[in-house]
């Protein structure tokens, strides 16, 4: 006995490889595929289009296969509405409950094709009938409030009774397409990096597109590793934060503990750690520095004291550029400002991803990692670390548009601040 | 204008390094030494003494070299005192606190030398000269409840009025001595680790050492990365925790979700996960084993449940061994049984770490980063990692023994528990 | 003004990619497209085949499209012979000389397209229309000494006068197409790796193709580096070679002084070397190692002599396994067997290379690389290293089947032979 | 049965930690020691003297001991002349050789303590004591031709009749001391390297001291790997060989084609390949670019003729710099000026190592392994890469003075070069 099913595709489905992993996935799970209807997207603007049955020797392979096809952006070619459920606790799915990607995603409710709102991967998919149950009910009175609206919920946000997605009928995925244009430096569904790529006309490139972000009032999302303090890029990444082209900060507590350090202990701190034989953990200085601010009772109110009047965390304060410091198991202090929660962490990490139009990662596998987490495909990165091994996990998650760079962040930082800020130093001299 | 200050030095410091390391700290921080008195141990179990008087151009430059020689275990010649002052604030120390190392260490109160217990390393030392302010007191009372006692405290548990040790004056700190034995593989101040080591008389050692452990009611801690369970590693870890040789788990909430998942899901989900060319974060099945623990309560609750019946945490719940799992920012869920908060978290990890004989760092960077932040020196410490980079971190703690091996955690453990178990194995064939 | 030239694919382009690619390269390099024709295969077995008109602003434009789509299989649409020109001089190549990839090649020549014979990359190719000049003709007697040959030359081949191909007009490649049974974990076209794969079941899969290949009488060649010998895993290899699973050693100096130094030197060397804090480059008995074996004038005659009884060398010259060893300028030495030249080194590696029906890469990237120039991308490639970024290299040259482990080769080798050779060995107990 | 042996050590043995390691040494290797005369060096200058007797179960252990000891410094108490044997035939030493260390090395002859010539590890040292038939017997003409001679041979130019030192007794290492002025940022036995070292003042050092080799007539030696020319440190290095800061360089076949073709194909080039996906092992402006040179004769000719007109391999022909090539099995071509005979190929790179006073280590593992074999302890070296892991094993030779960077060499080339040409630029503008 078999069982099939006809799916289409429709897009730039051909050089996006959609159409190609559809095709793979049915041969490598062990189906078949029969293509019913092939139009081909003649010039590079048009879209090809597929119809195709997909057979396979039991309803359990198939639904595999079609969960496969489906993250590809194949839809069942006679869709009905999506299959709902109520979640049968807080925190818990029902079975077969749709675990999301993160590429843009349509929904089919009431015969409605209903774009998800806050794509992010691996959560739920939440239909709300009636907007009032959702909390910033405020920002959706552009439509009919009675209009279905569907949601992304991360497991621990899931609520007895919520109404999830399951099963794969009813849902459209938009995996990223190869932009028409080239795309510029920005890589396509980049999976691996180049230490060898000539670094200063990719910076000249990431300066345009923050240019461009910061002329369309969009946001720049830094996410910043301790490296950058320690390798010389903070006063660079601090122009830039003054300057207006850093919109956001997301980062540790150690980060912005050594941030605050080198301001409180200037450099001789750097000379007395630097000579020592035997690396310790921290040091007194690092341990002081968060007591200081303690004592203050945060960064703002240190800098309102004017116990710190430079840096990142300075700048920051001074010009209104939000920061989420999120705590870890292998924080000292913490500061009081960082945010020991994981969850509550998570949460303030998600708000900075969905807003963000550009994601720059600056040496640090973990924040990114977190703040990639959260964001959908179609977000610009920018990935800069000196392991290359970082850069590739981080541009693994399939995201339309992906810069990766091999280099000295030290080095980095100010190259990118020299293209941003040369001719407002100009002004200023 | 020159300050100089008489220090003293005792044990086997030559071949420990101490004594070079200290002639080496004030010839590079611009001092001078002048040898009083050198008696050197004529044989290997003979301690050597030293006293020298040091001198520096500034009374900052004397107590920067004091600060280091300090940390190599000299004294001052002539002995008074600790200083100590009232913490100012909640989480707030004093100008010029003594921040620990993670060696024995010793202060002066009252004219007597007081052990500090619980040693760690970027603490604040806490006098208390009566014993029923200390939280856990009734450990205290083999003891005179009115000696003074010594304990660490980590910033953000210091509280206003703590009496905290500031400068350097009336510490004794106990560096590492090499073995006089030799030490086996477990290398002294190990900061390098090839990889190109012949692994099997190895894991034999770290066998009869966990043996000895056993015998000895001793505590074998094993930190443990999700890696494990992808390579293969998770079954005979298990083994390990049933037969007794592990104590106690220290994980975060991924290893976890992954080893309940493999039980939940079988290895179909191996070969799903595996046949897919794009990786990503976690999935369906991830997220729906812990819907499935929360659905139950707990994992305790979902082991009671019949829900779970094998792996690594069942083994744990079914053996009365207790595990820490430690939230962060990356997770999916988390588990109830995680601890989201990073404070918390560490908490739990530190009594873990105070408790433990011996160390297993299995394949996870992070937690054991956290774990060994709260190890004294003193404590054995096995570390095994597939990346170079991870075991030498990890080592560079100066830890008096440790080993590290480069190698696949799923070849390192079935062999580990080869050597241990196979006699029990033949017993219940 | 722009110019255009019509081009042909056929084949699995769309799951193999070739398709896709042509469309992302004509888009990247500024080029248009119009698909004139577009027959899509319609099951898995059924090919596809695509004719279109590519535009672009010039000559050179549209020759650096071509040439990429050339490279993706696509060929121009009315084909004419290839254009060739007599090499100016020894080692010097015409200008525009087409440079190979790895793919099997076709050259139209006299109006026939002829297979490129031992095609590898970055290599010339070279028309011969007399048979009698080329070295091996005996081995072509099977056709018409007067039928044209195509074969390749690396540069230092090429003597004055060789017929050198240009330009890319009549050279039609086949790039590797996904297999159409799902290809087990043989993966299409792996760039990435994980370390996170089940390995036994990898294992297995790699071990019935060398069953296969010993019954079909073919070539297992072993790419072998010193971290065999030092991890534990050379009695497992010298097994393989002694039970004929492997057929030919490719290796260097290194690798064959440590194998023979074990034999010679026994286990108390490993002790030697493991217990001195100073790693060093290498030591006395490696040195007395070659002196010894210079001695007796050759490996073989050491092994004739009685001198060297076991190990890897030892079952190859026992079994008559051909090994190449390849010097370098790292070396201590070197044996008399290693040959020295690095033009002659190459031209053994690439006759070892081309007669090879599986290779595996044994933790060294240096041998490995040297090999895998020389290779076809048909040719089945299973790499192993403890190093992900080794693994990765190793796997982006496109080959058509690969497999990567990221693993301790100590482990792998061992479980590999358990594997092969469990059977011999209860026949022999 | 125990026997025993008196040794001492001399020098500032306790901070250089000599006397350290010969204590553990004892003790790890099973044996006793008995300090019988110990004289501490009072102040910074003052040296430490140790006398003791070494006590083992047997000769055999005793020797191994001895050996230990003796790269640590240590000579037997009552010294009598160096073991000689003649080597047995050409490339064959005697039984119980004795294999150099990197450290200065005095052989006892005739009574008489003679300085090795050339000292380089893994070597030979061979008596003269008839100065003619020494190859370069010129040189030694400041002292009496008859006085005896002890040079350094590798095992392939060992020849048979040679006088080859034996056993341990009769020679005297001096392994390297602690500088006494702290020794800046050049580290002494550094084996671990930070990446977090603040770059700018590392690299002012690293400056001065080449200030100091220029204005001393002196050698700068820079390792040069292929990363130099992509990454984009071309044109700094080409400067810096211009303006007389290196004075010679030596590299790989790969560094001269890639920096070659720089040149013959201009930034084009770049572009070219940075925009395909699918990276290649070489290309064909590669393979031309050596063709190109061939037809010229050499790089000196294509730089007569006008074909090759900046770039470093310019520079060097232009200003008399020496280079040395070396060949290696992933080469293209070679080039003409590349040495493919991988023990010419030493031999010069011994030449240029042993003439070097500072040698730059420039992003290549391999040449840099090649060249620091040759290197006595004594050369300061600066390691600069990106990868951690290839910074540590350089420095891991045990140098007096090391410095390791580990940062992107494309922004360490171009800061060395301000930092060092900045003036001359002035002048030239």
């Amino acid at each position: 006995m078999t069982v099939s099913q006809t799916v289409e595709l429709e897009g730039h489905i051909i050089d996006s490889g959609s159409m190609g992993h559809c095709f793979g996935a049915v041969m490598e799970m062990g189906g078949e595929f029969e293509v019913e209807e092939f139009e081909v997207g003649r010039h590079k603007h048009d879209e090809t289009y597929c119809r195709m049955e997909v057979t396979a020797e039991s309803h359990a392979d198939l639904r595999a296969i079609l969960h496969e096809l489906n993250q590809q952006g194949a839809t069942v070619a006679d869709p009905r509405d999506a299959t709902i459920e109520p979640a049968p606790g807080d925190q818990v799915v029902p079975v077969d409950f749709y675990s999301t990607t993160n590429h843009p995603t349509y929904v089919r409710v009431d015969g409605d094709w209903v774009a998800v709102e806050d794509i992010e991967m691996d959560c739920a998919l939440i239909v709300e009938r009636d907007g009032d149950s959702v909390a910033d009910a405020n920002d959706a009175n552009e439509g009919d409030q009675n209009e279905p609206r569907v949601t992304t919920k991360v497991l621990n946000a899931v609520e007895e009774g919520d109404l999830v997605v399951t099963g794969e009928t009813g849902i459209r995925v938009e995996p990223p397409e190869r932009p028409r244009n080239g795309g510029g430096s920005f890589g396509f569904m980049q999976g691996g990096v180049s230490s060898e790529r000539p670094s200063e006309s990719l910076i000249e490139e990431i300066a345009d597109e923050m240019r461009d972000v910061r002329e369309n009032d969009g946001t720049v999302l830094a996410v910043c590793g301790p490296a950058i303090v320690h390798s010389g890029g903070r006063d660079a990444l601090a122009e830039l934060v003054r300057e207006g082209y850093v919109d956001a900060i997301s980062a540790g507590n150690g980060f912005a503990v050594h941030d605050l350090e080198r301001d409180l202990y200037g450099t001789s701190l750097g000379v007395d750690t630097e000579s020592l034989e035997h690396p310790r953990k921290g040091h007194k200085h690092h341990i002081y520095t968060i007591s200081e601010i303690v004592r203050h009772g945060s960064i703002p109110e240190a800098v309102d004291a004017g116990a710190v009047d430079e840096g990142v965390m300075y700048e920051c304060v001074s010009n209104d550029v939000p920061y989420v410091l999120a705590g870890s198991i292998r924080d000292d202090g913490p500061l009081p400002d960082t945010i020991t929660d994981s969850i509550d962490a998570q949460n303030a990490i998600r708000e900075q991803a969905q807003d963000a139009d550009i994601v720059l990662m600056l040496a640090t596998l973990l924040h990114s990692v977190a703040v990639g987490n959260c964001l959908p495909s179609t977000t610009k990165t920018v990935c800069v670390d000196i392991n290359p091994a970082t850069v590739t996990q981080l541009l693994d998650r399939g995201s339309a548009q992906a810069i990766g760079m091999v280099t000295d962040i030290g080095a980095f930082i100010p190259m990118l601040a020299d293209e941003l800020c040369e001719s407002s130093r100009q002004h200023s001299a």
